[in-house]
């Protein structure tokens, strides 16, 4: 038995700051790194890289919509070829930095409100792996997994990995239950800890109306925007190691 | 005997338009492609590059400054890195649409401000050569003919391309005469013809005060943003195809 | 009888140019400017309120969403507040140009996509009359003849004027025909002239179905971002003064 | 006796947060507000500007160039009448939120790179000027004290409020010391407290060579980029206080 922890990392911006990336990195097994235009730059770039490279920590491109304003989370209405072209943008810059560090480009994982939009809407996901194909057909992609995109892109042909947030709470459909919905996130790190081995063993997840749902695991994804996800990533991965399941990055053989 | 002949291409963005890359693309073998900073965006670099591919000219990176209201042509105080990495940027950022249209990147040529600061500053220049090896020691660095850049470059193994502006006339210590001064461009077609002539044919550029001035010219620059701008280059192109030199991409065979 | 032409003008942002305004702005009675944020650049703002100045025509401000790659055009999801406040701040920032050329800002007009939500989305609609009302209670807001937003800033209080696209041909609803219907755009200038008297004269519009449409027109918007356009306003204006119907800026006595 | 202390405010963007506005605000008089080009947005200026008001605390504007990246601290080459109407644009856009919070621009205070270049070049400081006057004749100009942007102003008729950085240590020529000089950055809060003690009593400054320095101190400007800040600002506060010297606003009666 395996899985991954995946974390957005690099999503600081010239003289902002936000995560916590020299603590996380070493905690994580693939870092999915900002491309410049949700957030990141170059400076981030290239020290996100090469921390990501020190540790031995895979990298991904993690593209957004060009709305540094709105951190990526905002909807913003595209023209066809727009979503595939940003992206293909983004995973460039990127890999030029991964290049520079020694390293090559394992996945791609949209961003906020991209990554939203793909799991349901047949033409961004339909862009979206485009862009992956068209720059290299061996990168992974990173979907919600049970989602529109995770299935279109499979029948594409590209390595796809379901991804599964710990801390958060699904629908009986496989849904992500809606932040608005009272018990959508969960805050008690023991339970966070005691669902993901639950899944990672079993490859079910208890829904929020208790009942069990089959969901593929192949990556866990921690946030590194508050202080307390390094810790809670330390200790997933401790609970994983413990009961045998190894923890690598999921382009490892 | 050859030369090559480059265009600043893809300078458009969004709305906008800049050049006239369907008219200039047939006429000249290098095209320096806007990377999305100073100019140019991934809708713009998609079509430039699939429009490069189709006529078979090869392909260049054109990085500049991050200042789109100034057009990259103001300069911008940089920290130490940020020349490197916004170079970096650039590159990779390009070279994902030159790999989706099946072409491999020939040469880099920094834009504006940057190109004429990396002519003459030393860390500049430094970082300029740093980005280009960094991401590809391949790749042909396209600098001012006679520069502190041209010098560097070649000192540190990289391929050069020296840069002649066939419109433009030269100081006597082979350094571009300033705008300000009267002749400093040269307007009549013809005048820019027979200059280019003899100067691909004797290694010599007449200087503004009349002298015999060696230049190598591995490349000649003509501008796409004015309309007469496709007129001269295929009158160039045909002028010193008629006298028996090849006129073909710097990185050719 | 009386009308106003209004012409969306600074629509250039730095070196590049959109619109015609030096040739358009002698024919129209209302212009509005961009401020910064779709279109338009400080250096724009200050000779496009400088050239209005000169000509008398009323100037207002033409604010879009923070979108210059899309010019305007595209939705983008906004958080509550933030129609608000981006109206706001661009209002702010087109009269400090206005001031300093002398004039006074008369109206606020949404702009692309800003415009055509605020038509039908009360929220939105709701944000654009606060920040008009926040900024200058005096201030004409020039929004869609018919619409959801023409009735809510008239209950609100504001003074409202409701504007006509002469060249669109609009459903019997009083909804603008989409783009997508053929006959949506009218191209030959002769009707859209014929259109025009019949509407200003009568209070009727003839719509795409052949029926009689009731429309309030207290101002016509002309598009300056193709050649004929200033010819358009030109002729439009002439036959409507020819016919006895004073052109005039929307706020004027 | 009397003095101002004012401090950088609203230098967040988006999701990304710089400084403790809610903290400092208390401690302060007047507070130089960021305007949206090297820091700050809509959201952040409507919400700083309603902090202010709160506090009773005067404000003004903060322009600065178009660099978030660089946070206007990178020296940005411009064109002759660019300064001029960014700053305009900025002071209007800012004077929208605080016409909204119900209060008046007080002041205009440069940021970074522009501050330090209008200290020393005259086509910079010329154009602030000619902003400031072209805007409202009646706002302060906050400007280092002792500057070439401090004479001309004056003799524009602008009224001038000299700045002093209590932190920073002097030349005896009346210059900031370089930051790479040692003891340039005084951290001892206690010598800082008696520094500007002896500054507001005695209009005397000990340079670092310990030198006693003529100062002009209308305003102490303290930074609210660390945690300290507020503390200093307090304690800097207390001190005037207790010693006789009113801490009020730059502009009040």
């Amino acid at each position: 038995m395996r899985t991954d922890i995946n974390c957005d990392m690099g999503e600081s911006f010239g003289s902002y700051r936000i995560g916590e990336d020299e603590k996380v990195m070493p905690c994580i097994t693939s870092a999915n790194v900002a491309c410049g235009w949700h957030a990141g730059d170059p400076m981030i770039m290239a020290r996100t890289l090469e921390l990501a490279a020190r540790h031995g920590v895979a990298v991904g491109a993690h593209p957004g919509y060009p709305d540094l304003l709105g951190y990526g989370r905002r909807n913003l209405e595209t023209f066809p070829g727009e979503v595939r072209n940003y992206i293909l943008y983004q995973i460039g810059a990127l890999a030029a930095f991964a290049g520079a560090a020694g390293v090559k480009l394992q996945h791609v994982k949209p961003h906020g409100a991209m990554y939203n939009l793909a799991a349901r809407d047949e033409r961004t996901a339909k862009e979206v792996i485009e862009a992956v194909k068209a720059y290299d057909p061996g990168l992974i992609l990173v979907t919600l997994a049970g989602s529109l995109c995770a299935q279109m892109a499979a029948d594409a042909g590209l390595r796809v990995a379901a991804e599964v947030f710990p801390d958060r709470a699904y629908l009986t459909t496989g849904q992500l239950a809606p932040r608005s919905m009272p018990g959508a996130v969960i805050h008690d790190p023991e339970q966070v800890k005691e669902r993901v081995l639950k899944l990672v063993r079993t490859g079910m997840m208890t829904s929020i109306d208790g009942r069990d749902l089959a969901l593929r695991a192949d990556t866990l994804c921690v946030h590194g925007d508050n202080p307390g996800a390094c810790l809670l990533a330390a200790s997933i991965r401790e609970a994983l190691e413990t009961s045998g399941v190894r923890v690598v990055a999921m382009g490892a053989q």
